[in-house]
């Protein structure tokens, strides 16, 4: 039987999302606003806003989170561990992260391991999402990067950038649900914009949601 | 009168560039080859593939060109910095990066031009191409972005990650040139496809191309 969601229950479920380069201090203060007024998980921001949604977020139950090595991730693990570290360091309570792609693409699952261990290390306890990208990988790299991903601490897996040829879909959503280990939790995002989108997910097995149209998912609940 | 190009004259004002994700070592490799058989003047890569390209092409005249805070620009100036001096330590001799273009787009152009000094203080000797994205700026916010990199010790302004909403135009170049200073070079990116593109770019003030379709630019020069 699905679950009956409650617009809490929903909101709960979502990153509220804001990482376009050109998003102003007005616009960040706005997410910030929206996520308390409608309980989100988190804010999703870039590296640049973490100290500035800390303080607006401080005292309330949304979280930061942020983003490293995004959305390319073909930055070294020395940044990508220094930049997941600053952003903790200035109030980030989740990170994502982005894969080296180029390494997947490679066939080169060391690296890609590595990359996310050296970024989990850095988290202390900060949970790390680890984004495959999964609209340039074959299923079968989908699979081994959700291993990889597992092996490596990461806390969820994530479908996407929202930067990439494609995003969030339930059959990817199932095949990571499958390829992670059991304690790691599947995030979708990308091409989230409505109700029926993020229930669709969310009944593949995806636990968290990343939207930039959070406020209309949660408004479009039927009553 | 028009400058009569030749294939090396042109091939040297090139940056031969592979910064999508998913570029593989084996496509990184064969972007190293083509820049030492046409004699462009240097490969553009992601962090990660510099110490590969600064061994392929030791020895040679091709330089190795790297990004920083690419291509959103949104990363903080101190992790934009440590990207810069570890690319440099790698072999990189020249870097390419992307203003804070939230701060941009907020006024806020004391945060645009400490950002732009911080990274050419990691460079050292390194020039830095500063891009300014300019597919997401008004024609104001262009000349105050070039003023800024002036300012701040940019070598070049270029007007494109090539991963925003729009490439080079001949419009930006020709604002890009006036705005900035006089020892101030202008790099055009972002969809150079042809040898017809290229020129027009060129004839319009622009010193150095972006370009993954290098090798059919010089191709399609005429006799």
């Amino acid at each position: 039987m699905p679950k009956v969601w409650t617009k809490a229950s929903l909101a709960a479920t979502i990153d509220h999302t804001a990482l376009k380069a050109v998003c102003t201090e007005q616009q960040i203060q706005e997410l910030c606003a929206e996520a308390k007024a409608n309980g989100f998980a988190s804010v999703c921001v870039n590296p640049v806003w973490v100290s500035k949604c800390a303080k607006e977020l401080a005292g309330t139950k949304v979280l930061v989170c942020s983003v490293v090595g995004f959305p390319l991730g073909a930055n070294t693990s020395e940044i990508k561990a220094q930049e997941a570290a600053l952003a903790v360091k200035q109030g980030a309570q989740e990170i994502d992260m982005v894969i080296n792609l180029g390494a997947a693409k490679s066939g080169d699952w060391k690296t890609v391991e590595d990359d996310i261990r050296a970024v989990v290390k850095a988290c202390g306890k900060a949970p790390v999402k680890v984004i495959i990208e999964a609209c340039y990988l074959t299923d079968q790299e989908k699979v081994k990067a959700c291993e990889h991903a597992t092996k490596a601490g990461a806390a969820f897996v994530k479908t996407s950038t929202g930067f990439g040829t494609g995003g969030a879909t339930v059959d990817d959503v199932r095949i990571m649900k499958q390829a992670a280990g059991p304690q790691v939790k599947v995030k979708a995002s990308g091409g989230i914009r409505s109700y029926h989108d993020a229930i669709k997910l969310l009944e593949a097995g995806a636990d968290r949601l990343g939207a930039s149209s959070g406020v209309v998912i949660v408004t479009e609940l039927p009553d």
